[in-house]
C-alpha cells in the first residue's frame, strides 16, 4: 500500500475543519486589526535563505533545481519571503505594511515525535513603522491572536538593548559565547567564562538583569543606555493595554537577528517543545536589495497551538440525509437543492441501497433524515425524521426546513 | 535585489482576499452537499504518480529526496494524492466518501503566460458510491461551484460508453491512434486512417456521434451497448435538475483514464487556455494498493477561474484610522481595542508624524478617522471625521461606532 513520505501528515475532515475555525480566528483578528493577508510561492531562490542564515541552512532545506539550473527551496520559514515581497512591492506601497500569512513550512529532517517535515506557520509582520508603538501593536496583536484560538499561554517580553549594553565592551565572539552559555542557563559556565577573560564584575549584573522582572530594576542595574526612552515608551503602552506578560530580559535566542524588542510565548499544556510564538524586531529588507527598512513580526507555529487547544467541535449546521429509492432520483435531487439553498448541509444516499440500511447509515452521520418514496414525490411532500428523538412526520419541504432550523 | 522564482506569483492583499472569497464560496457549496475538506502532503513519494500516470511524469514534477533516499514529488495534481489518502485511511471511513480540497500543485515547465509552476486546484472526490445517481451528484455540485464563483462557463457532459462500444473490435493501438485524432479534429487524418485499417465503415458513425446532441440520438448511432442503462439514468437526473450543458459524447481526453462519465468546463471569456474543470468516473485506489473502488470527481483550476471572473472587492467592514499624538498613545491604543470589539478595522498610526500628515495617509486608505489629542484623552471622547463627506463630530466611542455601522 503506499503510504504518505515520512514526517508529513494526511487531515482527515473532523481535524481539517478544527484547523479551519482556528486558522479563520487567527486571520480574522489580524484582519481587525489591519494586518491584510499575502501570500509567497512556496519555494524561493536558496539564495534568500543563505543570505538571511548562513549555508549552513542549506542542509535544513528541501531543495532542487528549476529548467534554468536556479538552485530553489522550499521555504523553512515564513519571514524572509515575506521580506523579498515587500522589497520586490515596495514602490506601490504606503507605511506602515501591516500584511499577516498562514505559510506551510518545511524542514529537512529525520522525523522526530510531534516535529513534521510540513508544518505551518501563521505570522504577521509590521514594515516601516520603527516606533514604540508599532512594536507594542506587534505584541498586542499576536497575544490577541493567541487569546482568539482559545490557546493557554504564557507570555515573555524583552529587549535586547539592556544585555547588548552590558556586554557592549567586549568582542563579538566573547559575546556570542557568553550568548550560548545564558541561552542554556548554564550560570556555573558562565562564572567561568567570565573569569577567563577577566570580566568577571559582568556576572551579577547579568544574573540580575535575568532575574528582574520590572523595566525599573533594568534601569538600575544597566544605568544610561541606548535605547533606555524606546524600551520604556514601549514597556508603558503594553501596561496600559492588561495584558498577561512576564518581562524576560534574557531572552538570547536570535540576538543576531533580532535588533530590540522581541517576545515568546509557551503554552502552558505542552512539555518540552512548548514555544509556540517567537517574534521581535528586525531588519532584513536590505539583505535582499531593498533600502534598509525597520520591522517587527511574529510567527505562531499553528500546529502546536492546535495540539494545545486539542479536540473541538466547531460549530456546524445541522446535517440532513435523504434517503430514497432510486425510482423517484429527480424529486429526490430537486429536495436536496432546496434543503442546501436553506444553508442545510444535506447528503444523498447514493448507494442504492434499501430503505433500512439507508436509515441505519443516516443514524450514524445525520441530525435528520427525510425520507422519500413514491407517496411523497407524488404528494409533494416528505418524511422528516429527527434522528436524535426519532419523532417523525410528513411535511412539507418548507416546514422540515423549519424544524430543522428549530423554528416552531 | 531578489525575485521571487520564475513563474511563481507572489499575492498582495487585494488579490489574496478575492481569492479568499472565491475560495470560501466553493468551499462552502462543496461543504453545503457534505463534501468536507481534507488535506494532504505537498509532496508526495514520486511513485505515486508515475503509478497513475507513468514515467514520463517525471519530467514534468519538482523531483527531489528525503533523507532516507526516497524520491518525492511536488504534487503536480490534487485527485492522486487524495486517493492515496483515501486508501490509507479507508477501514475508518463509511461509504461513499465526499471529499473536498483546494491544493497547490506544481508544474516543473518553462514558464508560459498564464501558466505558472505554482498554481491551485480546487477538487472534490466522491469514492465508493458507483451508482448514476453518485455521478450525477458530482456533476451538479461541480456546476453549483463555478456558478457559485460567478465565472460564466460553458458545460460539457459526456460519457465514454458509446465511443468504447464503436471502437470495440479494434486493437488498443488503433483504439489509442484513433483517440488522437478525434481530440484533435482531424476528420481527414481520420478518415485516411480508418481506411488504412480497413475500418472505414465507422467513419460515419464516429462523426454522428461527435455531432449527436441527445441522448437518443446516440443510442440510435449505437445500438444496444453497455452501460447503456446507467448513461440513460444519469442523463435522466441531469434534466431534471435544469442545468444548462452540452452533451458531448466527444470527449476523449483523459480516455485512458476515465471509465464513464467525463464532463469539462470552458470560461466563456478566455482564450485558448480556456478550460476551467475537467472531472469524471475513474478507478484509482487499487493501483495504490487499496480495493478496486470506483470513484468520481473533478478539478477546478483556480487560478484560471479568478483570471475569468476578474477583479471584484469583496465585502469588507468599513476602516478606522486612529490619528493621535504620542503623548496619547495609551489612550489611543484603548480606543483602537473598544473599535476593534465592535467588529470595525482599525488602524492606528504608528509613524509619530504631526496630525496633518496622519490625516491626509487616513484620506488615501481609510473609511473614518478618529482623532485623539490631549483634550479628548482629557474628556475620554474621540473626534470622528467621515473621510467622503468630510463631517466631523466629538463623539464618545460607542456613539462613533454607532455611526460607523450606519445606525443613526
Amino acid at each position: 500500500m503506499l503510504q504518505k513520505p515520512r514526517g508529513t501528515r494526511d487531515f482527515l475532515p473532523e481535524e481539517m475543519e478544527q484547523r479551519r475555525e482556528i486558522e479563520m480566528r487567527m486571520r480574522s483578528v489580524a484582519q481587525n486589526w489591519g494586518y491584510r493577508e499575502i501570500c509567497t510561492p512556496t519555494f524561493e531562490t536558496q539564495e534568500l535563505y543563505t543570505i538571511r542564515s548562513g549555508e549552513g541552512i542549506i542542509n535544513e532545506m528541501y531543495v532542487f533545481e528549476d529548467k534554468g539550473g536556479r538552485k530553489l527551496a522550499l521555504r523553512p520559514e515564513g519571514t524572509a519571503a515575506v521580506l523579498r515581497m515587500y522589497v520586490n512591492e515596495a514602490k506601490v506601497l504606503s507605511k506602515p505594511v501591516r500584511w499577516c500569512y498562514l505559510s506551510d513550512c518545511y524542514r529537512y529532517e529525520r522525523p522526530q515525535k510531534g516535529r513534521y517535515r510540513q508544518f505551518w506557520q501563521f505570522g504577521a509582520e509590521q514594515i516601516g513603522a520603527d516606533t514604540p508603538a508599532g512594536e507594542a501593536e506587534i505584541i498586542l496583536l499576536a497575544y490577541e491572536i493567541l487569546k482568539a484560538t482559545g490557546v493557554r499561554f504564557t507570555f515573555h517580553i524583552g529587549h535586547l538593548a539592556p544585555m547588548k549594553h552590558l556586554l557592549s565592551d567586549l568582542s563579538d565572539v566573547h559575546r556570542k559565547d557568553i550568548m550560548a552559555l545564558l541561552d542554556k542557563k548554564n550560570f556555573d559556565g558562565l562564572q567561568k567564562y567570565l573569569e577567563e577573560i577577566n570580566a568577571e564584575s559582568l556576572f551579577a549584573s547579568l544574573k540580575s538583569l535575568l532575574e528582574c522582572r520590572t523595566i525599573d530594576e533594568a534601569l538600575k542595574i544597566c544605568g544610561d543606555m541606548p535605547d533606555k526612552e524606546r524600551m520604556c515608551e514601549l514597556i508603558k503602552i503594553l501596561d496600559s493595554q492588561n495584558i498577561e506578560y512576564r518581562l524576560n530580559l534574557g531572552i538570547v535566542r536570535g540576538l543576531d537577528y533580532y535588533t530590540g524588542m522581541v517576545f515568546e510565548g509557551f503554552a502552558d499544556n505542552l512539555g518540552a517543545e512548548n514555544q509556540i510564538i517567537g517574534g521581535g524586531s528586525y531588519r532584513l529588507a536590505h539583505l535582499f536589495g531593498g533600502e534598509d527598512v525597520a520591522s517587527c513580526g511574529f510567527g505562531i507555529g499553528f500546529d502546536r497551538v492546535m495540539v494545545s487547544i486539542g479536540e473541538f467541535n466547531p460549530q456546524k449546521p445541522p446535517l440532513v440525509s435523504v434517503v430514497y429509492t432510486p425510482d423517484v432520483s429527480d424529486f429526490s435531487f430537486s429536495i436536496a437543492k432546496i434543503f442546501r439553498e436553506a444553508g442545510i448541509t444535506t447528503e444523498l444516499n447514493l448507494l442504492e441501497r434499501g430503505i433500512g440500511a439507508q436509515m441505519k447509515h443516516a443514524a450514524k452521520t445525520a441530525d435528520y433524515a427525510v425520507v422519500i418514496g413514491k407517496r411523497e414525490a407524488k404528494s409533494g411532500k416528505i418524511t422528516l425524521k429527527d434522528m436524535k428523538s426519532g419523532e417523525q412526520k410528513e411535511l412539507s419541504a418548507d416546514s422540515a426546513i423549519s424544524v430543522i432550523r428549530g423554528v416552531k
